[in-house]
């Protein structure tokens, strides 16, 4: 490998924030330098604790994930800091860009730490190319250093799922007053979740979405009791070595429960390790990964050896209905 | 083809609710029955048209649908009823079963209509899959001989927005109160309509949503307005060809703006046929079908042809960090 290819990672490596923050362009930008820098950084990766924080606009996502970085900064005690990078795709985040003059304010509280990196990505993007852009950034963080790597999605469909999937630990944020309806469609996002947060607590509405966010909770830890009772009925308490998602209640603009916040978290990473989940995951997003660029790699490969003149007839006579796109397929598949 | 594998379809094309059921359901599990039965009913597809209804849980879009359905199979006067097809992907749709008692009851008056099919899709699948059986739902109610056929949504993520794009004519449903933030986030939503709703015009907020959306709606215009200047100097009017979305407020619940609503669709639809882009789009989504077809075929037949353990070793070097996915990648590429 050249030097040239590898010197922005080298220089990040060291500790520049500068090349650090290039680097990062030219792997959102998937450039061949940024794709040589992520192969090169690949083995010093895997050592971060990544943390996904999804929930709909309005949750106040982005004011939990400032405190949560604040409080991995100065834990207080004898604790040692941990260093945080944020990679935030959430078009209403202030760490993207899209936010109200306060959130901004609040920002600043972070601006100025060495120990804190903050990038954020557009989010609009090619189909997965959003996707694999973030698990880019992240490996390059995790690589260069970062203990803590806090990801802030807006928790909508179904590539924002994906993005969270990245994650060791996924927080999922609600708020009070966002509507019943709004709630119900949340099911699959609440799959997901290993901490489940009420933010703004201090909103009217608390205790209606406190008791609607449990009860699906509750349904969702029955189901998991039945399921492994009868895998394995020998076990005397079948569900002790399981994560149950606790649901806290905070107050981010405030600092109210983000302590606890913390905690949980901290407790999930430990469960994880634990029980060999670390690894799993790991492993798992390894594998989706792969799955992903061999896609892209057979498809950009068979275009570029398909004759244009074959293409264009093929799709002519289905344009025109004479073949349905399923035999258009056959037929242009057959041809390579 | 065989005569069983065609028999559905024949049957469906005949008008046998029964055999259409059946027919859907083996579109919808992807079986060589239902791919079949696609390849011989895809030349008698491509006269319906296709309207796609998107929009957040608690837009009332369900209610919305109902009223459409409604108008066209009564439209007064000396006109024609036209025949209507419903596919639902919301699960807080009450025609895929997810609502209100109050939703199930305003449903019934479709109910008993033969000149009314509703089909209600899981909404949850495989990435890609969704928008796969949905198209072919689609395609078997518009080759059976439906004239017009409902495409229902949640407004949230990318394969929403891919599924709408099957439609000729996409509505984008909102409803005061929602939240301002919401509504920002839906930028990308607002691109795709066609026409613009505000349902629950009753409601107060209304000014408000009606304000946010005008502007940016302008926005829209005015940045085609010198695009289209810029392209086409030399045209007195540069954009009186085009359609600018027009917004309508809607109480679904109690009819009011309905029939303006479906007086709009049909000017879009005489719009798409005077300006060849009922063609252009219906170009574009076959093209687009056929992409994800070929896609999924290369890479299930790349999975048959790779040895097991060939795939093992490299997952493993991978897993251990010894190479990167994307060296993994290629070494499993080059293997076949």
């Amino acid at each position: 490998m050249s030097r040239s290819r590898t010197g922005l990672a080298e220089e990040a490596m060291a500790g520049s924030r500068l090349s650090l923050a290039r680097l990062l362009t030219q792997v959102e930008n998937d450039t061949p330098e940024g794709r040589s820098a992520l192969d090169w950084l690949f083995p010093h990766a895997g050592r971060a604790h990544l943390i996904g924080v999804t929930g709909s606009p309005g949750t106040g996502k982005s004011s939990l994930v400032n405190r949560i970085a604040q409080a991995y900064r100065n834990p207080g005690g004898e604790l040692t800091p941990r260093t945080v990078g944020v990679v935030a795709i959430d078009p209403t985040s202030p760490f993207s860009g899209g936010a109200l003059l306060g959130d901004r304010v609040r920002m600043r509280d972070l601006a100025g730490d060495p120990g804190v990196f903050i990038r954020s990505m557009a989010s609009r993007g090619a189909l997965g190319g959003l996707a694999r852009q973030t698990a880019g950034a992240v490996q390059v963080l995790d690589a260069v250093g970062f203990d803590v790597i806090l990801i802030e999605t807006v928790g909508a469909g179904q590539s924002e799922v994906d993005i969270a999937r990245l994650a060791h630990t996924t927080l999922v944020v609600e708020a009070p007053g966002l509507g019943d309806e709004i709630q119900a469609i949340k099911a699959g996002i609440l799959e997901i979740a290993d901490i489940l947060v009420i933010n703004k607590a201090d909103h009217p509405g608390v205790a209606n979405t406190e008791r609607a966010l449990r009860s699906m909770l509750e349904m969702g830890y029955s189901r998991r009791r039945s399921r492994r009772s009868k895998e394995q009925p020998d076990l005397e308490d079948p569900i002790s070595a399981e994560w149950l998602p606790p649901l806290l209640k905070t107050v981010a603009t405030e600092g109210t429960g983000t302590g606890e916040l913390v905690q949980a978290i901290d407790r999930h990473l430990v469960y994880l390790k634990s029980h060999g989940e670390l690894q799993r995951r790991q492993y798992e997003r390894l594998l989706n990964e792969l799955d992903v660029l061999v896609q892209s790699t057979l498809v950009s490969r068979w275009h570029s050896g398909l004759q244009e003149e074959l293409y264009d007839e093929v799709v002519a006579q289905m344009c025109d209905r004479k073949i349905s796109p399923y035999q258009a397929m056959e037929e242009l598949i057959k041809a390579t």
